[in-house]
């Protein structure tokens, strides 16, 4: 039997495991920040009627430039994020994972850097070196809020081509103020130009506003989204940018043409007519969210500040202490995640049946520990 | 305003165009080597009701490694490829363009090299430099065969680190012997182990048979296709690719998370269910191309061998010679593509009558063009 590693990969590739999180099959699970509730049955017929349309054109090439799709997502962003923007503003792909490996083959990629501010979302320095753009892991505070000063000076030092802000973070749950991304994006231009990506995955969750308006006026800046989140739609693979329309013109040099199939465009359209319906499980998921956070808190769990439809919850001292906790709240039958922040584990706002199964679990393992104490 | 050369993109991106042909509303497009069947109905039905049933778990994340799909992708190629192959064996992405994007990712990259004997399918080079793959150009003779001899010595003295052999080969149509093939695997392997793809893309339309059972045995060699043509689906953008477990593993390291959307499986998987009505399709394309290449041939142009649904015409004198044929047909309400072989264009196959309006269309240019002579 041939293995990886008798292929002729590439040497970082040797050893390398897939990333994911692991896929059990367990009654309650909170680990991958999915939205719970199904989309709604009109939406779920609407997207069968779009989808049908689309397919009596199925033997054509789909739209190359998703003109429909952005025209609707730039509706979408000025009706809901305090600033106006257009389609020619915005750019869609598959995931916002695709968005930020086209962002990194334009903009990073061999040769150059990217530095994010760790603890954030993974796939940013894993599609960084996917692209061959080398990776600086940036400092935190020990609250996980970025401290504007400590970053500053790592731009500033290693003058890296593209920096993430992810808002509100992951696995971390905290939104960055409009201040800290204003101090980063002038760090950023102050040695070189460089690019500026601000994600906002799970904004419409945050009990503050999107960074959208800070585009007005810097041309260097990125806000990407997604329809996994607050659109219930991870299913759906699509994620989208807002910038100056030069950043949606430089992508499409390295887009593969016709990368978004016709049933993508044809679905997202369809969850897009019914976006005040899934804005309204967001408020849910806002109220199950900050549930979690209280009861946690009560329990005497340490819990980070939350902007997102996930808490990061801890602290669990020792080494393996979170990974011990995540096994003993997987045996009470509710998968959460560890992230591999020390001490710290992560759980998805799910249903409120689902959140009073995750709580109860924790419950029990701190009377557990109360008692063993 | 702010243009692309305003922003701190690579390089090696300022001044170049997005790829893609051009999309002109004329009355006959054959120009993309789309498939001109729509999908049948009871199909468009089927696809509907699968993407209905998949919108119901749209919340959560898609099947990450997409095993039904490739069981299904597996199923089809063990009937029609004349080679027993698996699910472990396919890997699926959204359209060849991925999978080749994820095949240079893994075994390409920066520091590493590409060969293809040109003019080939103008993405492999596309591709290798969006991954930071350095290009080289093998040669082919001038009937556009691929040259064995002068592809092994250029093989033996670049020592690229990935092979791409197109069969049937784009734009010019004909396919690869299998001979020259393992020829060309042997050279590969020679001087270091070097991974050789095959981009079967338009097989389904040969003469001749699929080169799958090359696979056996063979640990370095790929074999892509795709559901664009045959399948009668270029809006559904799947492509796949059959090689040895360990190359499906492999590109898993690579492959961004959740890259294939449910909506995405659904559609191919109804798609697969209904194969033998659309190979039903291929066969009327395939003497619809025979009758293309005779007529042509009548006319008096010359003709390059086809195995694909298109046919590479000629030969146009001149500078600009084969530019100016391509707009007098598209004068006539006829858009081929000029992929830029000096000399030639091609045409799509398409319906009866979308062909008999290219036919027309040249027979009157060549009679213009005697009467003026």
């Amino acid at each position: 039997m041939t293995r990886i590693d008798d292929l002729p990969i590439r040497e970082e590739l040797r050893g390398k495991s897939p990333y994911g999180a692991p896929q059990l099959d367990v009654p309650v699970r909170l680990n991958t920040n999915e939205n719970p509730y199904p989309l709604p049955e009109p939406l779920v017929e609407r997207i069968a009627e779009r989808v049908r349309e689309a397919a009596r054109e199925l033997n054509r090439y789909p739209d190359r430039d998703a003109v429909e799709l952005r025209t609707e997502l730039a509706r979408y962003l000025t009706r809901t994020g305090g600033h106006e923007v257009t389609a020619a503003n915005v750019w869609a792909a598959n995931g916002s994972n695709e968005v930020i490996q086209q962002l990194l083959q334009t903009f990073g990629g061999p040769g150059r850097t990217a530095i994010g501010f760790e603890p954030s979302y993974s796939m940013h320095s894993l599609i960084s070196r996917g692209t061959g753009t080398g990776w600086i892991s940036g400092p935190r505070n020990d609250d996980f809020t970025v401290n504007t000063e400590q970053a500053e000076k790592a731009i500033a030092e290693n003058q890296p081509d593209v920096v993430f802000i992810t808002s509100p973070n992951n696995p971390t749950g905290t939104a960055v103020p409009a201040e800290t991304v204003l101090a980063l994006y002038e760090a950023a231009q102050a040695a070189k130009p460089s690019l500026v990506v601000v994600d906002e995955a799970y904004v419409e969750f945050s009990h503050g506003t999107s960074l959208l308006p800070l585009l007005e006026g810097r041309p260097n800046l990125v806000v990407s989204r997604t329809m996994s989140k607050a659109f219930g739609a991870a299913g759906l693979r699509l994620g989208y940018l807002a910038a100056d329309p030069a950043v949606v013109d430089a992508v499409q040099l390295v887009r593969l043409p016709y990368h978004l199939s016709a049933v993508t465009q044809a679905t997202a359209l369809a969850a897009l007519e019914h976006t005040d319906t899934l804005l309204a499980y967001v408020d849910q998921l806002k109220q199950e969210r900050d549930r979690i956070v209280r009861e946690l808190w009560e329990m005497g769990y340490e819990v980070t500040a939350s902007d997102a439809n996930f808490v990061q919850f801890g602290r669990f001292e020792g080494e393996g202490g979170a990974h011990d906790v995540w096994q003993q709240i997987l045996d009470r039958g509710v998968l959460v995640r560890d992230n591999g922040v020390p001490g710290w584990l992560r759980v998805t706002a799910g249903t409120p049946e689902e959140n009073d199964a995750f709580l109860d679990a924790v419950r029990e393992l701190k009377k557990e520990q109360e008692q063993s104490a």
